[in-house]
C-alpha cells in the first residue's frame, strides 16, 4: 500500500467546533475504563479535491480533509461522565445513520469492549443512539496495524531509560505478538490485516495492579498509586535472592543477589504490618511483579510461535518508564536477548482506533479513512514518563494526533 | 536398579528413642521456612543380616535396619524454635564426623537452600555443627526422583475433588518437569539422576500469598491464611468475563462468563475500601491468582520441552484441594488436556530429602540409604485436604514414612 505523505494544517479544539465537524466517534468500554476516539476537521479547512488511488470505489478523485483524531478516557464506573462529556460536545451527532433503519434519524455509535453490551441501554436512553458492536480482539488487531503502519513515530523500545524509536517496514510486520494490558491481558499472534489468534492471556494484569494497588495503599487513582510507585524501593517488601543466600549471587543458575526471588516474600515478616510498610514500596513492588509476569508470559509464548517482535499495549503501562523498563528486561531477561519487547506511543487507544476505523466498511456516503493516511504527532516524544493530568483522565500530550483523511 | 520389597516393623515416636537410634539429620533453610528430614531406627530394632546386591562397595552382606524417616518444618524466622528442637533431642547428634577434620567430634549436618550459608555460624555456635552445604537444585532434583521411585503412593492427580494416584515406571520417568513452589518457584526440567537444567520461575509464589495474604487480611500464620480461603467466593474481588460482558461469554474466544478476566479487577471500585471485603474472599482470589498462574507458567514450560508431565512441590500446596484443583485445571485449560499436573506427597521435603539422601556418597562407615529401598506410607492419603497442625506448624499426617535401610 502506497503511503501518501499529507502536510498538517491549522490545530483546534473539538469545543470550538460543531458537530458538523466532528465525525466518526467510535468507543472502547472495558472493565476499568472507556476509551473514546473521534475525528475532527478543522476550522480553517478548506476540502481540497485530489486525484488519487487510495479510493476503492473506483471514484479516481478523493477529498483531502485536514483534521484530528482525538483521544480521551473515563473510568468505567463514572460512565455518566463520558456520556455527559459526548453530549456537551455533540459527539454523538457524528455518529452514521443506519441505513436499514425504519426511521432515518437512527444513528449508529461504533463501540467495542465488553461494555458495548452492557451499556447500550444506557446510551440509547441518554443520548438516543445505538451501539453498533465490533468484537474487541478484531479491534485490537486493526488499531495495533494501523497505528504501526500509518504513524511513523508510532513503535518505540525502551530500556535504561532509553527510547529508541523503530521504524518497521510494512513488508515485515508480520507475524508479531500483541499484547494488550488492560483490567486483564490478552495476547495475540497477528499474522496480517484481520488475520490473528488469541493464544493466551493472564488475568493478572492493570486491574490487578489497581485493586491490589488500592487495597493496600489507599489511593484514590491509578494514576496516584502509578506516581507513588516512583519514589518507592521494591526491596523493602520483596525477598531478593540475596536475602536468602546472605548476599550473594546463586551463580549456578544465573540468579544474582538482586533477583526477585519471592515477590512480597518480606512482607511474611510477624514484626511488621501493613501500616508499617510505606505505601510507595508496596506501589513500586505491585509494578514490578505484574510487570514482570506480563513479561515473562509474553515471551513464553512467542517463543512458541517463533516471534521476534512484542508489541505491549493497553492503559496499564502509559508510557511509564519502569514499567516499560520491568517489561523490557523480563523479556530480555527470559529470551537470552533474543526478543524485543516493543510500545506504542497509543497504547490505550488499540481499541477504540480498531471501533473508529471499522467505520469505513458501512458508511459509505461518509468519510474515508485509509490506513495510507499519514499521521503525524504534534510533538516529539519526551523521554522518559508521559505527564499526566489526573483531574481530566487524559494525556496532556498525545490528546490528539493531526492529520488528513480522504473524504470520497 | 532393582526394588527390594521389606517389610515394615514397629513404630516408634523419636521423643522415645535415644540418639543413638537417630541418625542422617539433613536440614533444607529455605526463605519462609526450615524443613528437617532425619532417620529413627525403630526400638524394637533388631538389626537383621541380609543378602544382597544394593551395596555397591563389593560387600555383599547388608544390615537391614527398620525405622522411619521424620520430617518437621519451622518458619525461618523461628530458627531458634528449630535449633531448641534438634538439641532437646539430640538430632545433631546423629550427623557424621568429618574425616578430614583435626578434631574427631566435628560433626557434619547436610544443609540445603539458601540459609545454609547464612545460618551457618548460628548452627557452629549454638550447636556445635558444621553445616555441609549440598546445591540446592541437586537437592530437590534427588528429592523428587527417590520419591518418585521408591515410594509407591507418591504422585497423583487431583482434579474435581477426585484425587488418584498415580504409578510410573522407572523406565517411563523421564525427562519431567519439577515444579518447586516454595517462596519463589524454580522451574526444573529433569532427564535422570542428577540430570536435569533449571529452566524458568516465577517471584510469584507461596511467599507472594502469605506475603500479599498477612498484608491484605492480618491472618497471623500461613495456614490460617488457607484456612479461610476455603470460605472464601473469589467472585466478589475478582472481574469475572461476565462482569465486563453483561454476563454473556466471550465465546468466540473460548472465554467463558465464569473465567476470572482480572484477579482483583473489581477491588477498584470506588465504594469500598479493604475493611469493606471479606478476608475469606481476598484469600481466595489470592490463591487462585497465584495457583492459576504458577500452573500457566509451567505448562508454556512443558510446551517447550515437550514434557508431558509436571509435578508441583514445594510447601505452597500442603495438599489444598483448592490449590491443586487451581494448577491443574490451569494446566488442563492451557495446554487443551494435553499435560497434566501431577503432585507429590511429600511435596514439601524435596530439597531436605535431597540433602538426606546426600550422606550417601561420603559417609562410609554409617548407615547407606539406597534408592532402592520401599518406603511405605504409615497411612492411605486422605481425599481433599490434608490436616494441618498449626501449633506444631507440622503435618499431623506424613510426619514420618516408615521404612528400611539398608546399612553397609
Amino acid at each position: 500500500m502506497d503511503r501518501e505523505e499529507v502536510e498538517i494544517e491549522g490545530n483546534s479544539e473539538p469545543n470550538q467546533q460543531s458537530s458538523g465537524q466532528i465525525s466518526h466517534l467510535a468507543l472502547d468500554i472495558g472493565g476499568s475504563l472507556i476509551k473514546l476516539v473521534y475525528f475532527s476537521r478543522n476550522n480553517n479547512n478548506s476540502v481540497a479535491s485530489k486525484a488519487g488511488n487510495a479510493s476503492s470505489n473506483g471514484n479516481s478523485r478523493t477529498l483531502v480533509v485536514d483534521g484530528q483524531i482525538h483521544f480521551k478516557r473515563f473510568e468505567t464506573s463514572k460512565i455518566n461522565d463520558c456520556i455527559e462529556f459526548i453530549h456537551s460536545r455533540k459527539l454523538h451527532l457524528g455518529g452514521v445513520q443506519h441505513h436499514e433503519a425504519p426511521t432515518s434519524d437512527k444513528i449508529m455509535i461504533k463501540a467495542t469492549g465488553g461494555g458495548a453490551c452492557m451499556f447500550a441501554d444506557l446510551f440509547k436512553e441518554k443520548l438516543g443512539v445505538f451501539l453498533d458492536k465490533e468484537d474487541e480482539m478484531d479491534c485490537l488487531v486493526a488499531g495495533a496495524n494501523f497505528l504501526l503502519k500509518a504513524v511513523h513515530h508510532e513503535a518505540f523500545t525502551y530500556m535504561d531509560g532509553r527510547k529508541e524509536f523503530v521504524q518497521i517496514h510494512h513488508d515485515d510486520l508480520y507475524p508479531y505478538l500483541l499484547v494488550n494490558i488492560g483490567s486483564g491481558v490478552s495476547m495475540l499472534k497477528v499474522d496480517g490485516d484481520g488475520k490473528f489468534e488469541r493464544v493466551s492471556g493472564t488475568s493478572v494484569g492493570g486491574g490487578t495492579f489497581w485493586g491490589l494497588g488500592r487495597l493496600l495503599t489507599r489511593c484514590k487513582s491509578f494514576d496516584e498509586l502509578l506516581e507513588l510507585s516512583h519514589q518507592g524501593n521494591n526491596r523493602v517488601v520483596d525477598m531478593l535472592v540475596g536475602d536468602i543466600y546472605g548476599g550473594t549471587d546463586y551463580s549456578k543458575i544465573g540468579l544474582s543477589a538482586t533477583a526477585i526471588a519471592s515477590s512480597f516474600g518480606k512482607a511474611i515478616s510477624n514484626d511488621k504490618e501493613l501500616e508499617d510498610y510505606k505505601p510507595e514500596d508496596i506501589a513500586r513492588s505491585l509494578l514490578r511483579m505484574i510487570s514482570n509476569n506480563i513479561g515473562q508470559i509474553s515471551y513464553l509464548n512467542a517463543l512458541r510461535f517463533g516471534l521476534r517482535r512484542i508489541f505491549f499495549g493497553g492503559f496499564f503501562i502509559r508510557g511509564q518508564a519502569y514499567t516499560m523498563d520491568t517489561i523490557s528486561v523480563a523479556v530480555k531477561y527470559w529470551s537470552k536477548g533474543e526478543a524485543k519487547a516493543m510500545f506504542l506511543e497509543h497504547e490505550g487507544f488499540l481499541g477504540a482506533l480498531g471501533a473508529f476505523l471499522s467505520y469505513e466498511k458501512r458508511s459509505l456516503d461518509d468519510l474515508k479513512v485509509h490506513q495510507s493516511v499519514q499521521l503525524t504527532p504534534t510533538c516529539t516524544s519526551p523521554v522518559g514518563d508521559k505527564k499526566h493530568n489526573p483531574q481530566t483522565g487524559c494525556l496532556n500530550e498525545y490528546e490528539s494526533i493531526q492529520c488528513s483523511i480522504y473524504a470520497a
